[in-house]
């Protein structure tokens, strides 16, 4: 299987040191050799953490997303619209499988690209656009595909569950707590995306999809994000016995109405998603036959984020056909 | 795809269930439509929780299994030996892919009927054989597929944790406990295959196979029970700010080797397994890319049972043939 990379970030780079150090492990899961042919990113003379030998360079992705020695085009550049939008639809266009981890571009264009992917039976994959390495949308896509799901919950971006944690624990106002993150490296010079339950949207979107069979739709999602918690809240929320958490849910009406939210949720400590702290990443899954499923791990990072994405490599070279969203992207 | 359904006791009768409930949501999500061809058991007059309506009935399972109008054989017979094993050996033998949820058939046959399966490029699936409706195969084999594993642990046997649970925090003796676990259909009448730790054992020798890729062997793994374990254990466990636990682990040495273990351990409270209380199961995977994977949810049980089986005919209907161990089994 030959592997195009667009975009060397953090995820990119780890990426190819998963494949450099785990590759006899895949041959041995899949009796297939993956090789990376080519890759892109802007500045070619950036250090990276990772070797880049003699495979090709392409300063343009959408010219990588075409080259006729590329299998699968794998796309961590982000952002919905642009260059990551264009490398997508030019490698499905051009007869390449694609991996992403793209979780705007999935909200926003994932039912288009969907569509052009099945008509051809291409591979569209992107289990790394939700919760890093945990397995939430294989979970829900295929381990519980025999269920009616009733109902979402989770805690879908670590950067605000490590403030609320310090919040909680440490007693520290927001700003505070947002400035260790930022000091971490867990939130970004511009918190906005995260703090503001933007990323914790896009993912439920897509989570929805793949769980209720209807398409992303980031408008009809109800978003309210942290940054207006103190201390005092999280006091009195361990007062009445629980927490705060930013929750994204997703629940089934028994009249069929889907109702979405992104909002601080008070959750008391007796359930699972009450304990899960730090950066951690959990989602709760109800569904009529299997009842409640949860799924815990790392949301994010470069590590993390090429597990599901080279998870998604193996699933095509296994020779899976799926449906993006689990049903025809058609149906949506 | 046509389903013949070895076994009606709750779990067959609870993949009937299924069928019959969830069939429209199979159908969108496979394109195809499962029906039930012919079901066998022993007694066809006994009552059970579903409707054979004219559902062909075959008192020999090893008939069904061999029926030309069968595409895929569910096996919920039990027991390593005897009429299970011939039953699923016919049906491979016969062209038909077989989903099965018999934990000790697996772990004592498992690599010899999958190397049958796997030269005719037929399916043998077992999902529902650890941990009930909690996809911990599929996260292995698919969802951390790109991992090298160093560590599973997990709570295997619902029936050992909850009367470890109501020994912690209800102050009862063990023999109280399994009573009252008996009286809520938890634990069978004989309970010996459950606190002795062989379930777990067999549960664990099957993860161990997919995560690691060696055969199951349950000879390789110490196993203890909870039987010996008094009141005051789990109450100096918890002055020790921790609990008690039935766990299953395999651990990969530096050295290569693998230590396999079931037997009560002290879990620290500030650990997600620690919290896993009642009947529930819950695995926890670390992986070298992916760090610490937490599968949390109902191990047992019909319906749960039943969730597992029909995800695994989810996965037949959508074309997946993969190896049963992740790996192909003559290289176990």
């Amino acid at each position: 299987m030959r592997i195009g990379i667009a975009g060397l970030g953090n995820v990119g780079a780890a990426v190819m040191q998963l494949l450099q150090s785990n590759g006899d492990l895949l041959s041995v899961r899949t009796g297939k050799k993956f090789e990376i042919t080519a890759v892109s990113a802007r500045d070619k003379n950036k250090a990276r953490n990772c070797m880049l030998g003699d495979i090709d360079w392409e300063t343009d992705p959408s010219i990588l997303a075409a080259r006729a020695d590329v299998d699968v085009v794998v796309e961590v550049i982000g952002g919905a619209e642009g260059i990551a939008h264009k490398t997508v639809e030019t490698a499905l266009k051009n007869g390449k499988h694609v991996v992403t981890a793209n979780k705007a571009l999935i909200a926003v264009h994932g039912v288009v690209l969907a569509q052009i992917a099945e008509k051809v039976g291409l591979q569209l994959s992107f289990e790394a656009a939700v919760c890093g390495a945990v397995p939430v949308l294989k979970t829900l896509r295929e381990g519980l595909a025999a269920n009616r799901i009733s109902s979402l919950r989770g805690i879908l971006n670590g950067t605000c569950n490590y403030i609320l944690s310090r919040m909680e624990q440490g007693g520290v106002d927001f700003a505070a707590a947002l400035a260790e993150a930022q000091q971490k490296g867990y939130a970004e010079t511009n918190p906005r995306n995260d703090i503001d339950g933007i990323d914790s949207a896009n993912k439920l979107a897509i989570m929805v999809a793949v769980a209720f069979g209807r398409a992303p739709d980031l408008d009809s999602i109800f978003v309210e994000g942290i940054a207006a918690l103190t201390p005092n809240d999280l006091r009195d929320a361990r007062m009445r016995g629980g927490c705060i958490k930013l929750l994204g849910t997703a629940d089934l009406t028994p009249q069929g109405e889907l109702i979405q939210r992104v909002q601080p949720v008070f959750v008391p400590h007796n359930e699972a998603l009450a304990r899960v702290s730090g950066v951690l990443n959990a989602v709760e899954i109800t569904g009529d036959f299997a009842g409640k499923i949860i799924v815990q791990g790392q949301g994010a990072g470069g590590t993390a984020t090429a597990s599901a994405i080279v998870a998604d490599l193996v699933d095509i070279a296994r020779g899976h056909r799926d449906c993006a969203f689990g049903v025809a992207a058609s149906a949506l």
